[in-house]
């Protein structure tokens, strides 16, 4: 049987696009695998815990494994058919790397600038926060545009790492943060342009296109 | 020839114990594969740089791949020898998967905490901001305890992702945060009690013990 994902049957205008079942999609795309979409209302029921601990989206199920977070399973995708994998070992150690440099080295800091401007911008310390923020996010993208030099994908070719990287710059504000570093936004442009994160943008956008008024949650929306 | 990491030469009393190359000497012990340790006195280097973009500690060499990220080195090292990584392919992807977990899920809360008390502990903002992070970190805190459950480990053995969770554990202040959560004490504990890690924490300690006083920025050390 396909491999499915879930997602929210429902998500406010801001997140339609940057729900994280964009990154699943995507990587079924590059690799040419069908799958399945799964809608749930809430993932803070037991149910939807039962797959995903922390109660975001997406999860992920095929006939052999359950998983969560966005990152591993784009790389059991990357796993499962060529595409987003380079064939040598080392090769793939470096694109889990640059998986693990999104999440963890890159991520934590653009979602702090998502918490102070819009889901604590009402708390008193966001706005006396922000400036610490983004100096702490622009030194990280200094170092990630020092790293990319001029090339055109992180690695030699476009993979997971890059899938995963891109993703994340895309919650990074582009013209205030972004277009500060030329060379990361026009590798931003180049991941985005390929026909595979198209495809699965559009499948996204689609899916909530006829906006029904089924509730849930903002935030578990945008960070899940 | 072995494989080596990077750390630092000198970190300040309260690091010590804690730098990030303990994530990859408690891997290679569990692993039983020898290792070199080589000293940097900064991570800001260009030449460390072109290892670690973001310059921090651990880097990872062997004979074919270069690496940075605490979580891939611990993974890369893990598909080495046997030790850390189920056999099958399904529990290789929900190792991998508690592994980012832990990095993406539950240590940028963590980490956060350990802003506000520490690094940023001076900015007016961050007594103002505490109690919201700990809420957001007891939050994740209680969702990892319900997936835990009664299990001694996050999977059927320990594993790469168990080395990784119990590492992000041990930044959760122990009697004022971590305390709340039994079971997740428990598992840190038995985690951190393999001797494994104790061989790997004693050999972090014992090349601090004789503590030079070669300068070295107290942020890297801690946050690398």
């Amino acid at each position: 049987m396909a491999p499915s994902i879930t997602t929210f049957r429902w998500v406010p205008p801001f997140a339609r696009g940057h729900v994280r079942d964009i990154r699943a999609r995507w990587a079924f795309e590059e690799t040419g695998i069908a799958y399945r979409v799964d809608l749930v209302d809430s993932a803070k029921t037991p149910e939807h815990r039962a797959f995903q601990p922390f109660g975001q989206v997406p999860t992920y199920r095929d006939d052999t494994v359950a998983l969560f977070e966005s990152g591993a399973i784009v790389l059991h995708i990357a796993r499962q058919a060529p595409g987003l994998l380079p064939s040598d070992p080392a090769g793939q150690a470096r694109a889990q790397q640059w998986v693990i440099a999104a999440l963890n080295s890159v991520e934590p800091f653009a979602n702090d600038l998502v918490m102070v401007d819009l889901f604590q911008a009402d708390k008193p310390w966001s706005a006396m926060r922000r400036p610490a923020v983004i100096e702490m996010l622009r030194a990280r993208l200094g170092d990630l545009a020092e790293a990319l030099g001029d090339k055109p994908f992180l690695d030699d070719a476009f993979n997971a790492g890059d899938l995963i990287m891109a993703c994340v710059l895309r919650i990074v504000p582009r013209d205030e943060i972004l277009s500060c570093y030329p060379t990361l936004l026009a590798y931003l442009d180049r991941c985005t342009a390929r026909p595979a994160f198209q495809k699965a943008l559009a499948d996204q956008l689609a899916l909530y296109a006829p906006a029904s008024d089924a509730p849930a949650s903002v935030a578990e929306a945008a960070l899940a």
